[in-house]
């Protein structure tokens, strides 16, 4: 059944206004070639408009070839031209794409921040500042990196939170760690080949074949990449999250980090790309000093994001090149525009400078504790703890559930998807067959509301079986 | 001197405000290591606060480490942060590119925006209102093409400007025209044969080299794109600006249009990128209808931007897939997050839908009509329109204007810079040779100031010469 809304015309007739509607939802696919068009009658009885509106809005379309009329049987979506054959399915797909999820009891795998969680208050009072303080600043062209106030704040914070020391005109800014990506290969040479973790976030491996990109994942075991794999693989451009992998969790430890930084400096063109995602919220043990900070070649760059710490929906990310790079960085895409808006370039700058940075991300560590130690308590209580082993790495926002349980991965994914638990398999992050991954899913607990915390562990011991 | 003001603490203590206050100056550069604080004394008298207050802000920056106190002689900044030790060659070649252009009087190839022009106190208001409205919705990520009402005031935007009916699905939004360039050569295969204009903007095929693609300039005659060229070049994917070529002004008429469709549907995997990066401000005449929308093969992707309507450091540009990509589209790219943030997605979108982008546009068209008037007013007054030919196509905020000189274009851009007037030649927007170009220079009137024209007009009649 046709319904629209009249109430925002926007100084189109009632006609036009419905001859649109109905267009759009012919191209849109909404509408099939072949499907009836409800009589004039009871769509203006429906719409509760007049015949003669609907009688042009329907001329109008069959004027255009949208619809066709057939006599005594009534007006039919016609097959656009332009439109493909299975015009349809093409764009349905691209439509349910707008739907918003189906909606969970508990989502495991989200990495949403609850709306209490961001500092709004503040953020508008300095963004506020800002665009009362530094109107032209704000109007004049970003450097293709950055703007140098936000990179000193940059600057001082690695130093202060890992330790590492680096001069603002290592760093680039970029609109999310996807684009720096992008950069890199442009930086590095895409004839080389690119290796990243096994199992890993398949994401940055989707990136770098986007790119064209020879990309290899690369076999880890319980100390992160294993060097051997990197050398029988022939891989030139290794990208690793060394302080804490995702999802395993797992801590490179020193010894192996030398190892790789042996490994990189043992051929030219090697690189290590240091992906620290998520390091600032480490919750147990003395945080890891980085690969960067200990690599005296130049050959690891390092890359964090604001994602973890702040929101995935302010898109600000950076990279810290090493020195050797920064002029052939700017030799080869000096010519890029930064991708983020100085409104909130400067913004972020007043933000880490004033010291509320710290402050939100102590906030946030707590928050996420709290949120941890209510999910173990939910489930100890809800005896899940007897079913299921965590297996512990001192993560950030997630940790890592083997079930004891006779069904397999797909089999409980998909049951407890049908009682609105959202889990994913470690399984999944796998490339290649995985038998020490059986059984154990990834749980995000990072925007898990304790209230439904009860409820979400009753349904998945009960999914368990017997 | 420190000067700080002690109006907003925002339940801060005054000597927490101070340290803050302080710590952000030094690592912003703006105190410097090895620089003498005043004594606690003499800032207490300056700021009208207790010696206390300074006592324990000074306390606690020693305490972290951003200053030093030395007895006897008073408080120091420490050297903090990644400012390097050693500063090699490198690194000043980078820092050397931190630095403003050098200061012209009048700089015809700017294209910064007065912040007058801006509507600040809207979009600070919209912002604000965005932020207290909607915070969960800020929070909660993006589609990867963009917000879908950003996405429907955009729709709606090209609808009354353009004549463009397209539906939301098939815009996708990203942080700017270069980040969109980057998905398109994804999108359509990096081993197809990419072609640009030529004379054209050179960054486009910066970008697309980058990206390891084949890419070819087209010549063009006096209609825009010669067809013969294109075919002669086997060219794949052509990317052209119409409606108002730069650096030209040259505006591609109906008859050549077609033909360009044409050529576009006479191979399968051809496509045409429109990229209509000022139509909102062309100066005279009618505006000229897309190439997308009398294409009925879905072989043109239009491209616009909101960088020469609003500003460029609002990074913000969108493209409007034909309905056979869209598909595609969200299966080979559909893993991309949106580059834009939130915040600014949804301000852009109150900010179409209220109506304010309309009214801004026409303020703008006005305010360079005024500059462009006031250009040729100084030019006609300081006699220069005796020595030079203005080359008219209707443009929006630049023309083109042959000299009449002897010298050469390389010896006249030299002796109008070193006379504080900056201008590039014609001949710089070609690929090899450019005869035809000889003393045309173009002259970007967007950001002039009228009070410097008489003496930059004085400046450039004398440099042309006896």
């Amino acid at each position: 059944m046709l319904t629209y809304s009249f109430e925002h015309l926007e100084g189109e007739s009632l006609y036009e206004h419905l001859y649109r509607c109905i267009r759009r939802d012919i191209l849109a696919g909404r509408l099939q070639a072949g499907e009836k068009l409800p009589s004039k009658r009871s769509l203006a009885r429906q719409l509760g408009i007049s015949v003669i509106t609907v009688e042009g809005a329907y001329g109008q379309l069959v004027a255009e070839g949208y619809c066709q009329s057939v006599p005594k049987k009534g007006f039919f979506v016609a097959r656009v031209m332009g439109l493909p054959q299975k015009s349809s399915r093409r764009m349905e797909t691209a439509v349910e794409r707008e739907t918003p999820r189906p909606k969970y009891l508990a989502d495991f795998t989200a990495n949403s921040l609850p709306p209490e969680d961001f500092p709004f208050k503040t953020w508008a009072r300095l963004l506020r500042q800002v665009i009362a303080g530094q109107p032209a600043a704000l109007l004049e062209r970003s450097p293709g990196v950055g703007i140098l106030s936000l990179r000193q704040s940059i600057a001082a914070h690695l130093k202060s939170f890992r330790g590492l020391e680096v001069s603002p005109e290592q760093i680039v800014i970029g609109a999310g760690t996807e684009y720096l990506y992008s950069l890199l290969v442009q930086l590095l040479g895409r004839e080389k080949r690119f290796g990243v973790e096994n199992p890993g976030y398949d994401k940055i491996r989707k990136v770098y074949h986007g790119h064209g990109v020879d990309c290899v994942p690369v076999d880890m075991d319980e100390d992160g990449i294993r060097i051997d794999a990197l050398t029988a693989q022939h891989v030139d451009i290794l990208h690793i999250s060394p302080s804490h992998h995702f999802p395993t969790g797992c801590i490179t430890p020193i010894s192996r980090r030398y190892g790789l930084l042996g490994w990189v400096s043992a051929a030219p063109g090697r690189c290590i790309i240091e992906d620290d995602y998520d390091s600032e919220f480490r919750l147990t043990g003395r945080p890891i000093p980085t690969m960067m900070g200990i690599d005296v070649g130049g050959r690891v760059i390092y890359m964090n994001t604001f994602a973890k710490t702040l929101t995935p929906t302010i898109r600000i990310s950076y990279m810290v090149l090493p020195e050797q790079l920064v002029r052939e960085f700017h030799e080869k895409l000096g010519f890029y525009s930064c991708t983020v808006s100085n409104f909130e370039q400067y913004t972020l700058a007043r933000f880490i400078q004033d010291g509320y940075f710290e402050k939100h991300i102590n906030r946030m560590r707590n928050s996420y504790r709290k949120r941890r130690e209510a999910l173990l308590k939910a489930m100890k209580a809800g005896g899940l703890l007897a079913r299921a082993d965590i297996l512990e790495r001192g993560s950030g926002l997630h940790f890592l559930l083997r079930f004891h349980t006779q069904k397999s991965d797909e089999q409980l994914e998909q049951e407890l998807a049908a009682h609105g638990i959202r889990m994913r398999p470690l399984r999944d992050y796998y490339a290649g067959e995985a038998p020490a991954a059986r059984h154990i899913f990834v749980l995000n607990y990072s925007g898990m509301e304790a209230s439904v915390l009860p409820e979400a562990i009753a349904r998945i011991t009960a999914c368990l079986g017997a």
